[in-house]
């Protein structure tokens, strides 16, 4: 097994013995090593009092610096056998947002997820008096709970597509519902049509599937009808992944004549259409009505896909498919190699959060307005230069840059504090790179401090500060 | 529309107006007539005032057996516009086990999924408070809350293998943790061993992941640790799936020089050790010392898997990962494409049961013994010629029987009100069909009316009866 001595690693490393914090930059130098090669991984690293002897400082230093290292994924110790260099993981690298939590400082700025609303512990309490009287058994009731699929049902009759519970299966958020329906229906191989820009994890699930992906552009403006319908016949599409309901990121809306159309387009290509409705009660104006896509289905061709998350809360991991019955329970039963069932206590919370919609909806309405119109007025003042249209719905804005591309940007933010979701995130082989997406789910305030730090980011690049020493969460 | 005129159902019905309870036996007729083809589906169904007239009763009885109808997926009724017959849903088929529930009156001797234990309402009623204090932020936590991720960790280490917090990723039960490993790890094609016989959603899992499977035998009596090595080297297996913890179904346990010599064969043939200890917790007798497989891991080829469904409640969908810090943070990223977080209440639930898990397990112990004890009793006395060996924990039976095979020894259970969950589920090509696993997580008065009914199964075949009329349930 390989080893580095304390003098080998001081030889390296190079720190500036004036340095402060001094166990920062001892960590600092070590990662560089490891990330330049000049460290491999799975060495084991002198001991801390060896190391700390021999740069002459105490050893407290070396073990603070060595703590930020295992937090960083850069060492990994086992008691009583030392600490070995590790693996960069991108999971934790400044670049790699997506395991970030809410508790290191940051505005976060990378997801369009919102806050819970106010209805969500009562109806949690009133979940858990329901639970003994719907019976506990034993647990498992891989096509969802009667009573959520009911009211899912009953909410998309409501909306103009008329529904019968056998049509629902529940499932564990809308990104396993996504990956459920790929699962069964696309094998490796197949052609899948994307939207461009479009939801990133719907990328990973088709990636993971094997597919082949089609990317058909959309804009604010919309759809154009004939490039999907020209996408579909031409790739021999098996499915198209589609946001009709306030896009994700771009907020567009497809009004009524362009669904027919694109329902159309996708019989005469033999296209099933994978709807995700995500965003669907959320239209933040008065919009041109706009019916489920399955509405316009005349052959079992839309599958549709919703979810608790935005109307609700991400934390819940609910999400449903309607489809027909008969591929409901093909997709009940395939989900028992997936994750056999959702949760019932989760299961029961939705159900109550059905029965007050409307309050919750005007609820997220308001706010989500409000933040959207303090993001807008703080880029308009601040970041004149950057170009968008206002979406009607949704929970973001997709922000054409000037200048630098939106890596970069991401890079420099972070520095400033604020954590950005870069465009290539939401396209294909990295294109998008002069696009940001910039959700609206924050307070007003935290939105507005966000854009002064944006314009921050985007004039002086990055400072090279570490990031900012008070958690900003304080600011909600 | 079609519709059955109160007159045209009476004629076909033929009920016995002595038959009691009689909405149970109007009910059955009607559901007959629809299996039947004599009522189509989607046909409007008299009013129940109508029918309560035409057939002489009261209106409550056609309520009574309308809501039975409606209960069984018989009957479609929309407020205002009555009630129609339904698609009989393979949900409630006899045949389909899988997409079965607690509520049609079957003995459900086909899963083996204990009750909730008597802490879990309690501990749901705690995290629904401990949630604000929590922090409900945007709700996701790819790799699970930090303080249930501490508390798994602590129960590794205090069972004899080290764990940090960081090592743990916490997932929506343990079949979606299998499939995360499997998605990550394991390559189309790749070799992948599982026992025989095995937990049957983990060859499904492994099916859906193109995996070449390699059976390896395992009885009562436990594992040739030659058997297991050859099979690893021969096959370059990729991966292992074994369950050294109450081996589902056998409920053989490995012991510790095993566990040590199935390691280090792993280590030589470079294959993955996938180890789902489900059961691990529930020892039922006094039996040897057994560390988790993980504690003779010297190289991070131990892959751990835990679940809170046997110790706690299936219903809850969470289940956990043990790996290196390094592989967890992989699968963390990973399971973007799967399904982002798991829900923060249940989470929360679970670190709150962790906390009495000692009380839980002595309730869950005396319980599944006193379950296990009827179980062996009413065979050997009702079924001498059925061979098993008592286990010494876990929650099934693993049964070899005598003559007819146990695929139509399910179906003419079923008629005798008994789902069972035959032999070949549990392995690979059609084998196992001499096996019958027998779970014993039901109460011990309703397997021991199991059992007669068991023997009338064997004894008299399928009676062509309809299902029993009363539902058992009542005999919780």
């Amino acid at each position: 097994m390989r080893h580095m001595s304390a003098t080998q690693v001081a030889r390296l490393i190079g720190v500036d013995p004036a340095a402060r914090p001094y166990y920062r930059a001892l960590a600092d130098g070590v990662r560089t090593l490891i990330m330049d090669g000049q460290i491999p991984v799975r060495v084991r690293m002198p001991a801390e009092r060896h190391l700390a002897e021999t740069l002459k400082v105490s050893r407290t230093t070396v073990t603070a610096a060595y703590d930020l290292l295992r937090e960083g994924g850069y060492l990994d110790s086992r008691q009583g056998s030392g600490s070995w260099t590790a693996l960069p993981d991108p999971a934790v690298w400044p670049d790699n947002p997506w395991l970030s939590t809410d508790g290191d400082g940051l505005i976060q700025l990378h997801t369009a997820a919102p806050a819970a609303p106010a209805a969500l512990l009562a109806a949690m309490t009133a979940a858990v008096e329901d639970l003994p009287r719907h019976g506990m058994g034993n647990g498992y009731d891989p096509m969802g709970l009667p009573s959520l699929r009911e009211r899912i049902a009953a909410r998309y009759t409501a909306r103009g597509a008329a529904t019968r519970p056998e049509q629902i299966v529940v499932t564990t958020g809308s990104q396993h519902a996504i990956q459920l329906v790929l699962g069964l229906l696309v094998a490796p191989g197949d052609p899948v049509i994307v939207e461009s820009p479009t939801y990133p994890h719907a990328i990973d699930a088709a990636r993971l599937r094997g597919a082949r992906l089609v990317p058909v552009g959309v804009s604010h403006e919309g759809w154009q009808p004939d490039l999907v319908a020209g996408a579909m016949c031409q790739s021999a599409a098996r499915l198209a992944y589609l946001m009709p309901d306030f896009q994700n990121p771009t907020g567009a809306l497809m009004e009524d004549p362009v669904r027919a159309a694109v329902v159309g387009a996708a019989r005469r290509a033999g296209t099933l259409l994978l709807v995700d409705e995500t965003w669907s009660e959320l239209a933040l104006d008065d919009v041109p009505r706009a019916s489920p896509m399955a509405a316009f289905d005349t052959d079992s061709r839309v599958i549709s896909i919703g979810s608790a998350s935005k109307l609700w809360w991400g934390g819940l991991r609910i999400g449903w498919i309607r489809t027909t019955a008969a591929l409901a329970r093909r997709l009940t039963t395939f989900r028992a190699s997936v994750d056999i069932a959702s949760p019932v206590l989760e299961q029961l919370v939705v159900a109550r959060l059905f029965d007050q919609l409307e309050e919750t909806r005007a609820e997220r309405r308001r706010s989500l307005r409000a933040a959207r119109d303090a993001l807008v007025a703080g880029l308009r003042e601040h970041l004149p230069q950057w170009r968008f249209e206002v979406p009607r719905g949704g929970g973001s804005l997709w922000v054409r840059l000037d200048g630098a591309g939106s890596t970069p940007l991401a890079e420099a933010a972070l520095s400033h504090g604020v954590r950005l979701a870069p465009g290539p995130w939401f396209g294909l082989e990295g294109t998008l790179e002069g696009c940001l997406r910039l959700p609206f789910t924050q307070p007003p305030g935290l939105l507005a401090e966000a854009v002064v730090r944006l314009r921050a980011a985007r004039d002086h690049g990055h400072t090279g500060a570490p990031r900012p020493s008070e958690p900003l969460i304080a600011m909600v």
